[in-house]
Parts: C-alpha cells; sequence; structure tokens
C-alpha cells in the first residue's frame, strides 16, 4: 500500500489507465456541503489532456460520474465516490514495452514490485492518468476550502531554463498559461513546442500559494504542514522535489536574513518577510502558505533511448510513438493545486476539531 | 495529531525540552532482533550538543533508558520503549518569550495553536531536542537494515554559500565532519565560527543516500518512497526542502537528458546515470536512493530582532541569550539518517509481506 | 468516519440505498492472485434478496461490476475497486420517514448526526444492501484464505427461541439453510413464517468457526483476533453482540472447567476442549477460531409502532409498508463469514510480514 | 501490531510485567485541559492489587509517573506519556513455564507468535497488569468526559452463577463491590472465597453504562458505537464476549419488542425501553449506551492441570503456585470503564469536529 490519503479525511484512488474506469472514494467531508458541479467541471478541464499546443492529441471528457454520496449535489455524509470511464483505450500501444522497460517510466520497478502481474498498459496505476481522480477529490475540497474563504492558487516558475518574473498574485492564478510576465509565458511555450519539435520531452517548476489560512493550523513532528502536503504532493508522478518558502535558497543564508521579522497590521499580528512559508514548526502563522515543486521532464519521448530486454537481458533501444505531452507541467498545475487542497483541507478539519 | 509514523512500524514520540523525560515507543520491529546498544549510543553522540565548535556548550548524555520491549537487548515483540531524562533544565531562559514570539520559532504558532497552554519551555515539544528520540528509533532501524545490508549515508553539501565537491560514498560519511573534500569541509566550519563570531547563524544542505536496497520498495501514489521519505524528514525541526535525484535540477532539463538508461552489469539491471535518485513511479529501482535536505539556519541568534508583544500589541526588540548552535546542520545529519532509516525500513516490513 | 477498515488490507465501502450504485474498493491484496468470478458470485448470491419465503421480494442481480485493479480475472498489485448499480429504486416508499423515524432504523441517530443531510432512502449508507459490498470483499479474502487451506464455515445456531442441535462443520455450512439438525432448520422456518404472518419480524444467532488457521496469527492488546474479528462484524447492521469460545458461558465456569489442558496429536499441540474459541491472548492457538453472533429482529415490521413526528414533536403511529425480509439472520450468513474472512486475511498478511 | 489505539487520540501501551516499567503514550487529548491527580489516582486504586480477599497479594502502588504532555497538571498539546515501574520482579516465578505452556495462557500463542523471543515473566506484554497503563489513559479520557457531564458507571452482573438483581445506577457504580443488591454482592464474594479454597478460579460478567451522551456519536459500518467500544473491550485480557442493549437476548426476540418506541420528554426524544443499549445505525440515538462483558475465570490456578513439554513433545502436569487473583472480575470493572471511556471519548472528538 498505499493509494489512500489522510488523518480526517481518508482518500482512495484507484484504476489503470485502461482499466474500466478510474476513480476516487472521500470519505471524511461533512454533511450539508453542497458541490458546484460545474465548477469542478472546470477544474477538471484544467488538467484533462488535448487542450493545447503542450499537451497530448488523446483526448477523453474525464467527466466525473457520482455513485455516492450525495443527494442532489450535496453531501449527505456517507463516502463520495466518483469515477471516469476510460473510453479511448489502445491496449496495443503498449504491448511492447512488457519487457523493454522505458527509461524514467514505473516500468520496470512495477515490474520487480509486482512480479509480472501490474497492468502494463498505458502505465497502469502509476499512469499520470490517475491524477484525473485526485483532481475531482481536490476539486471538491478547494470548493470546501473556497466556501472558508481559503484560496489555492499557482503559477508556472520555470519551463526548463526559463523563469517566470515577479510574484504571484491571484489573477496570474487566472490566466490561461499562468504565468506573472506574459512574455516569460510565451517563451516557455516556445521552449516547450521547441522540445516537441525535436522529439524530445522538458520540465519545470510550479510555485503555489495557499492564501486565507487560520495561524494555528498544522501538528508537530510527523504532522506538520511540511509533512502533509509533501505526502500529497508526490503523489503527483514525475514530481521529484518540494521546497517551502526560500527553501533551498534558506539553506545560504544566515539566521539574520532568514528569520521573518514580526509587525502588527490591521490588529493582526505578520510578518514582514515570508522566508518560512508561512510555516514555523510544521504549524501556520497566517502567512501565505508557500511552496515550489520540480516537475521532471516527461519520460515518455520519441528519441531514441538505451534500454534492456528484460527477458534476454540484452540491451536493446527504444523510440516511443505514442501520443505524449511534450511538457506536463502545465497540465500538473492544477494537480498541484488539488493535491494541496487535500492536504490543508485535511488539516483544518482537525483544526476545527481542536478549536471547539 | 500527530507525533506518530509508520505503517508497518508504529513510532510516537514524546516529551518537551523541559519535562521530566523526552522519549518513543516504537511497535512492529520483529521479535528476536539484537540491539547492538553501544552502536546505538555511538550514533546518539553524534547528535548530542557541547561536541564541537559548531555545538551548544549545553550537554547532556543523551543516554537512553529501555523501559520495555527488550529482554536483554533483544526485541521480545511488545513495543519498545525508551526515555532520555532532561537534567539540565533552565527554565528561566524561556520565560521573556511567553508573550514575546522568537521569530523563526514555532512559539507564535504553538501560541495559536494550544491557546497558551503550550509548553513555552525550550521550545517544548518543538525543541530540536525531540530529535534525540527520534534517533533512538532511527538508530535502531539502521542496525535492522544494516543486517539485511542496507546502509544509510550522508554528508554535508553546503554551509551557506560555500559547497562541498565529489561524490558521496562511505568512507564521507564516517568522517566527523562529513565532506568529501576536507578543504571544503574546514571552510564551512569557519563559516559556522563566523556566523557565531557575528552573533548570528547559518543554514545548510545534506545529501544522503540509501545503498543495498532492492528493486520493488515503495507503492504508489501516496505511499511512493518520496512521500513517506519526506513526510519522516519534515519532522526534523529547519528542515525547509527536500529533492530526491536531481531534484529541481531535473526540472531544467529535456526528458532525453534526464532518463535514466538502462544497462546490464553482473548480471543486474542498473541505470547509467541516476537523475531519478534510485525512485520511479515511487518503486526504488535498485539503484542508491539519494536525496538532498535543505536546513534553513538556526532562529535564535544573539543579533537584535524585531517582535511583536502578544500581549500590548506593540513592536518590541528581542536578542536571544541562552545556548544555541549557529549551524545545526552538522547535528541534523544523524536526524535525517534516522529519518530516512525508520521510512525505508517502514516501507521493507511492508515489501517483505508481499515478497511471501 | 469510517467506512473503512484494515491495517495490511484496507478496505472502503460506499453507496447508499438508492444512489447509482454501491461498492467497495479494497487495497492490499497481493499481485498475482487469481479471482474466481463464478465462485464470487455464487458467495453473494447466498446473501441477494428475493431467494426464499424469508426474504424480501426486491430482487437485484448483485452482479458487481469491477472498475479497477483485475487484468483479466487475476489482481495487478492496484487497489481492487468493484460496484453493483441501484437498479430498483423506488424512492417514494421513504419518504414518509423524513420526519417520522422508524423504531429500531438508524433514521433518527442519522439524523441527529447528519443535521437532515443524511440520503434518507431506503435507508441510505445505513442500510442492510451496504452488506453487499461487503460481500465481495470478504468473497475475495475467503478465496485468498482458501488458498491458504483456511476455510470460514458457519451456521445458525437459533432463529428466536428455536435452537439447532450438534456441532458445525464443514457439511453443515454448505446446506441452503445452515443448521446441523434438519428439523431444527424446519422449525426456524416456521418460526420466520409465523413471524411475516404476524407482520412481524424475528433474530437469531449465527455461529462461526475459521478451520485451518496457523498458530500466532494476531496482535496483544488491541489488535488481538477478538478486536479484529468483532471491529468487522459489528459492521453487519443488525448484530448486537459477540462473543468468542465459549463466550459468556465461560462467565459462568470456574478456570478448572474453562482452561483448554493441551495434549500433542499428529506431532502438533492441540487442546482437548476449545472455550477459548481459538484464542488466546489475541493470539490464535492453532484450533478453531470459534465465535457467535447476536442479530437483532428486522425493525421493519407491518405491525404499528409508535414514533414521534421530528417536525411538530408530537407522538404519531406508523407502519412500514415496504418489502421486507422478516428475518434477516440467513441473509446474514454469509456476511458473517464475509466479515471474518477479511479480518482474518488482514491479519494473515501481518503474520507473513513477521513469519520473513 | 498493534498496542495502539484510536482514531482522533492515539494510544500506545508498551511494557512487559518484569520490565523496568509499564506505560502509555496518548496523542490528541486537547491543549488546556486540567487533570486531577487525585481523582485519577483513586481511579487506577480501584484496578491496583492487594485490595481485597478478591486480589492477589502482590502489591505495588501503581503511581504513574507523567514524563510529558503535561505543565503543571494542564495538558500542553503534546503527547501525554506516563509510566509505572515495575518494583516488585520475582522472574524466577516463571521459568518454569518457559517450555511448559500454562492452559488459558497466552504462552503457547507468544511462543508460536514470536518464535520464543517473547518476554515469558509474569506474561510479558500478555499480562494482566498491561491494564494499569489501559487505566492511565482510560482514567483521562474519564475526567474529559465527565467535563462534558458523561459518566461511565458500571457494576458486576454475575460471578459464577451468582446474578445481581435490579437496575444499574450511579449510586450501585460507586459502592466498594458494585453490585445493586448487597445481598447478590456477599453471595458472589462467598462464591469468588470458595473458588479460591478449592485453588480454582470463577468469571463473571460486568455491566457498564455511558449517561449523557448526546446524539449522532459515532459512524457507519467500521466505526459504529459497538464496532469502537468493542475493538477497546477486548484489549482486557480474559474478555470473551460482548453485547449492547439487550444483546443476545434481542435474537429471542420479534421485531415489535425489540424496536424501542420513541416519544418526547422534556423536549427530547426519548425511547421508552432501551433493547438497542442506545446505539442505532452505530450511532448514539441520547439513551444510556449499555453494554455487558463477559469476562472469563483466571486462567492461573493451583489446581493440577494438564499441559505439554513443549522441549519433549510429552505430557506434563502442572500447578500455578504463584500470586493470584481467584476472580478479576472486581479489578476488571475499572479496566472495563476505562476502555469505554477510551472510545467514547475517541468518537466525541471526531463529533466536535463534525458540529462546527
Amino acid at each position: 500500500m498505499s493509494s489512500s490519503y489522510g488523518e480526517n479525511i481518508r482518500l482512495t484512488i484507484f484504476g489503470q489507465s485502461h482499466s474500466p474506469a478510474i476513480g476516487m472514494t472521500m470519505e471524511g467531508i461533512p454533511a450539508g456541503q453542497r458541490i458546484d458541479r460545474e465548477l469542478l467541471q472546470r477544474f477538471l478541464d484544467r488538467r484533462a489532456p488535448g487542450r493545447a499546443v503542450y499537451s497530448t492529441p488523446r483526448r477523453e471528457a474525464d467527466e466525473p460520474e457520482f455513485l455516492s454520496g450525495l443527494v442532489g449535489n450535496v453531501t449527505c455524509g456517507a463516502p463520495i465516490a466518483a469515477i471516469i470511464r476510460n473510453t479511448n483505450i489502445r491496449r496495443e500501444d503498449y504491448a511492447a514495452f512488457a519487457s523493454l522497460p522505458r527509461p524514467g517510466h514505473a516500468d520496470y520497478t512495477a515490474q520487480m514490485k509486482y512480479g509480472g502481474a501490474q497492468d502494463r498498459s498505458g502505465g497502469g496505476h502509476f499512469s499520470g492518468r490517475m491524477t484525473a481522480p485526485l483532481c475531482i477529490a481536490g476539486g471538491i475540497c478547494l470548493q470546501m476550502l473556497a466556501a472558508e474563504k481559503i484560496q489555492v492558487i499557482s503559477r508556472i516558475l520555470s519551463i526548463g531554463k526559463v523563469h517566470d518574473v515577479g510574484d504571484l498574485t491571484e489573477s496570474t492564478a487566472q490566466k490561461r498559461f499562468p504565468t506573472v510576465d506574459d512574455a516569460c509565458g510565451e517563451a516557455m511555450c516556445a521552449e516547450i513546442e521547441d522540445a516537441r519539435a525535436q522529439g524530445d520531452s522538458i520540465g519545470g517548476v510550479i510555485e503555489c500559494a495557499v492564501l486565507g489560512l487560520p495561524a494555528g493550523l498544522g501538528d508537530p513532528i510527523f504532522d506538520g504542514m511540511e509533512n502533509r502536503i509533501a505526502s500529497a504532493i508526490f503523489a503527483i508522478p514525475a514530481v521529484k522535489g518540494i521546497e517551502f518558502g526560500s527553501g533551498f535558497a534558506s539553506a545560504a543564508l544566515h539566521g539574520s536574513e532568514n528569520n521573518d521579522p514580526y509587525f502588527v497590521e490591521d490588529g493582526r499580528v505578520k510578518t514582514l518577510t515570508n522566508h518560512c512559508g508561512g510555516i514555523l514548526g510544521g504549524i501556520t502563522n497566517g502567512m501565505p502558505l508557500t511552496f515550489r515543486v520540480a516537475v521532471k521532464p516527461t519520460p515518455s519521448i520519441a528519441k531514441e533511448q538505451r534500454s534492456v530486454n528484460l527477458k534476454t537481458m540484452e540491451p536493446e533501444r527504444l523510440a516511443i510513438t505514442g501520443r505524449h505531452d511534450p511538457c506536463i507541467v502545465p497540465r500538473a498545475v492544477p494537480c498541484v493545486e488539488a493535491a494541496a487542497a487535500i492536504a490543508v483541507y485535511d488539516a483544518l478539519l482537525g483544526h476545527k476539531r481542536e478549536e471547539e
């Protein structure tokens, strides 16, 4: 195990790329909460494939069917279950990889873990497609958070070596290609297009902020906000790093530079800087909770690569011909928001219990 | 919650900086395992204060008393409980901070979470001292891993802006100040001494590798090795970032650069490079599992800082006069190894169940 | 929460009586296990309604659709998800109970818990229909256990005041109406028919045994076999008591009568009697694990009952006219086996890890 | 595993009969709660040995030392840890049982589980002595519940074949030997004394009620109040059965007899009878939550018993000569209250979160 997450909510993600359906169950959302299905669909559409130059042409609607947990569109207290049918299945695409593991993919590790019984088609349970149910769960949590005036926003901080400039704001997050500086955004798109043209792929960094959090959220030691968010974010395939506040840059600073001085504004305690990313001792201080996520380049590339035939144990070369994004960073943005929303809302439910 | 961790082991860390004792309970270590108490003590000594120029003069032996779970030095299957008495307590040091939160510390966030009932002395449950029981648990797990020929090694990659060069090896990890290049190590020590002389502190980065892991360890989605290790590592106060393999650097690469090609050596499948840090799809591939951890500068500094008096809500300045490390990175090294060992051993126990 | 169970498997049951579907997700079944779908269907048919005089005429096929976790009929290591569509829905049946809680049902308690947002139709998530996904999960676990030569068998020990005689054996368990003595079984059926004729219902006791268990299964204190099985069995609506071995009868005995003396047979340690039900200190001793479960009479009866109108807070009378079993004991038999199989298999997976 | 319990609190019990100490850690008690140490000690004294004719002469004070989680006597939000030193240790008493398992004890099953590495002295982790830390945790939960006007009361319903008469009330629960009818109590004591005189032991039944609970407490399916309480109660060694409300007697009733009709009193919905024991669908209805627990006779008896020498696999006889209660039912009464309080308080914390 495990494809399950949460302390106060309990989320299970199921499905394989080419199984009859993918989906999620989520317990713990309080009864009586209205879910805006259109808003949820718009959120899911941000992740769905086939929308842009940088995205795979495989296009599925990603429209969830809710099987339980709702009466009309209102939660009834029972576990919420929702599924998305897999309709556009081409099992033959992947037959070759059964014994020839694709570099950078989970083909080989899944083979070692499951002794050959894993579902190889399309990456099986390791497919990026499993982020669709993550986004269903996260989209619901985002709505729960919004009802408490908590926003989760994000931007693309870099694609390859092209970096955005300026500070993340709510208006940035609403752009179709979310960068503060549109010229940077265009340069990033060019970088992606360039990778595609070369039969290659490219990685990037996503920055995320949670606004409107109360101070006092999170727990000591193993359940701090960093632990909780990291634990959820690494559920997104291709994520290889996370840093909070100034993160790795803090490691090069002196304490006198990195400590965030307190001051009072509008009767509230705030900090002048936010190197700590809104978290001290694992617990929120009421400032924006900020973090950055490193996304590796899509491992599926048309360029020829070296691998090993697991049957013969002889070297072999492979070129991946299927439908693949040259850069998954844009589609990973809502996934990061979803994972953050799940982690934060789970912590918030615990916080409410304590506040009583 | 929560000060608990684990799926197959269950670790709870308890205690406050100035409570009668600190300690840990750990369930799930198989019965019949011999614990080498001397080896454990030497491991704990690496974390203990008062050993070097860069360390606080507060010195306590950190000798655990085992209360249960052992017959002689052999595990009996019952939960292991061990405590360390707090002997060198000076409650008066911290009285002033009750209403004047120290920047960069958990004073303010704990106040907001616990409504003023938290134990303020010495940081209470948020004290760096809580890493001593983490190291007891981790030290035991390191011994369990060693019995399976799995090693956890680490080095100091940077202090402030001074970086080590070369590749981490087992011999590096055994040095008193673990850097590959001793000249770099000396420059780092000078950097620390310089921070101390200025009444300041400084951060750094630790690199860690787990050697000898089988392929197939870890689980999809929320229980991948990245999720598991991150979740444990962020239990160490002052950690603000983690990256696996090439981490954030991967985000700037093309897929053709970042994918690790497979080859065969000595009948085993290996990869030519290790950008993925030994983890694909959350699951180990049998290569070294590598990660880096960003440690922020110690927030306790002698330099005067801005804060807010929470009673009057007026700005106030404070200078911290107690005993504090100018740089906790060297003492954090065994903590990182301990947290990694706990996460890896927990996953290994699950792996064994599957292998049956 | 929670509709989730398990330490080494993780089972979530979702759905409401009249939601689009009911179902379950189950993680932790090892990869590579073949599931016999026909055998599973025959097991589910034992629970399904509409089969006998004692059963409600509402008839649904209870044929699960597997959405994930299988390749063909073999587990692939990913979570198994299966659903059963709700086809025979008559929401109007239950409209009246919105403000007039049925005695013995969860109408009132769900109203108090969910503040009126619960799904009232057909008992919602509290419906006996939720035992169908429990039986999917349990049916799979029964097959996993059978592969290890572990059998779960049961009989109807009593209906109302009519008791079976003799000892439970495997052949008894295969009967359509599982009693040792067929005359007793006929008398029980008459008792059920009599209850129906009076517009009433009747309860009973089920006896269950798990055969072929290794000694050493289970854990101390909170995870003994009694805790584990009780925790799963009380998931079946209408269960109000459980006893292991001689149970409540043991309380009237002397130690010299109740202690089970050891002897050796065929080189194995056994006990002459089995008052302890195969469990000592929470851990199996290798003898049959036996327990009995008290099932209350179906609360839905045609006879007029006293209730309270929650809107007016005035007394009101109600008579339940829908389709209801006069006795759910026969259909509860496979549910008891399912819950026991889930608990035992979950413990067995933990046991395998230890055995390594 | 596992010696841990809880969803909103997390309790771990550690120690062996003859390890340096026994104890518990408990997370999740809200910060700022005052613990009355004297009241707690009086509660622990009810369980402690050596108090009466029916109790073993081994007498230890059972005075807990609190190691963490408190500032003064007020909870600070960090995990509470408390230990009791084992002072009166006689390891030689038990040496003989290493290869000659005592009937009715966990000697044999622990041997099978731990492969001989278990702590055999005094029953090790399976000792009844482990109920002392259970009572520390439970005693704290009882105080938390009392602050919300929730009482846990109990009585001895039977010893051997002697039954109490009348209904359990708060005044009964305060008696030294808690029976409604004092003559019954005297007859029970005579029954115990008689068992002792014969070198034998005797079992009994404890009845417990939780008064003052809100309606709406508990959760569907696997986390109903029955599941939660059963799961905690079976942590008490010697418990072999539990029934809620009318329990097994309900199984002999018709629905028209067993359903509890609703009525209104003082503006509150109540039921005329309480066959359901205050629980419907796993959730409280606001009536007293009632249950009964079957306690087997103490397995340690002076009378000669049959066993098997595990080294020679030859039959052998043994007579247990140590210090043992002829009946543990009276000392089990506070243990039942403790386990119930832990389960109920854990559920109550979840309930508070939902109420927000």
